[in-house]
């Protein structure tokens, strides 16, 4: 009882795409792109996929692992300046207990060749969290999927 | 368009105070209390205060100051360990802009004589934002409230 339950952290990714900053935040606001990076990872079912993309909105992702353990990762839109900011707070965790809070910061900034993505995760960590390093790994992928979504709009366009 | 719009920053700020960890969580689950602490500050009219302590739902305390200005703190709770732990996401500025979002923890550990809360914000700064110091100062000053809304509590059961 006299030990702390919690262990914070901070941590940045920069990572720049192809595609202009109003392109790449329409990953984020589209809940079709945004299900796509996002949610459909590998070995992964989607219980659902809920989205309300606006400053007070919630969403809610569930999954199902192929052991039948269920992850849920729910958020809520803190703050959102077209095509340049979001900022949401979510919370991972089983059906009934949260190993995590976080507040992540995505800004979008113009470069010559298109987008600089900026994202800044501040986590509370709980018993039983995955902690810093494992969750920078798993937006690190995320982020690759981002990428990916990106190159998929890039191409749709051409053809 | 090229700057960056958010600034990120951390700190810590412990208190001691001579109620036990479920008396100081109490400060915080109680309507009455809370809003005596937190929302009941010198000089502004409280317009709305709404409470609704449980993960998932929110706060909203609204301000006005001598001079008209309107202010809205709206929180949401991200998770709460019954006198042990709340951790709680807010953002505030005016009706139409925030000027942060924050994830905030409040740890309540058992001392000898009493309770010490832990608290964590790590914020978010926006465009016209008070900032870290500002910021700080005013937690440290809501802290100081919360002893003597304690200091009421154990009054109180005196008499």
């Amino acid at each position: 009882m006299n030990e702390r339950s919690v262990s914070h952290n901070t941590f940045t990714i920069e990572r720049s795409y192809p595609t202009s900053p109003q392109r790449t935040f329409a990953a984020f606001s589209d809940p079709v792109k945004k299900r796509r990076w996002f949610a459909e990872g590998e070995g992964f079912d989607i219980d659902a996929f809920e989205m309300d993309f606006r400053i007070g909105g919630t969403e809610r992702v569930t999954f199902r692992a192929p052991n039948g353990a269920v992850y849920v990762n729910h958020t809520v839109y803190q703050d959102i300046v077209q095509d340049q900011r979001i900022v949401l707070a979510y919370t991972m965790g089983s059906a009934e207990h949260r190993i995590s809070a976080s507040l992540s910061t995505f800004e979008f900034l113009p470069t010559g060749k298109g987008a600089k993505l900026i994202f800044t995760e501040q986590a509370a960590f709980f018993e039983h969290a995955d902690g810093p390093k494992m969750r920078e790994e798993g937006w690190s992928k995320l982020l690759d999927q981002l990428g990916a979504e990106l190159a998929r709009t890039i191409r749709s366009e051409r053809t």
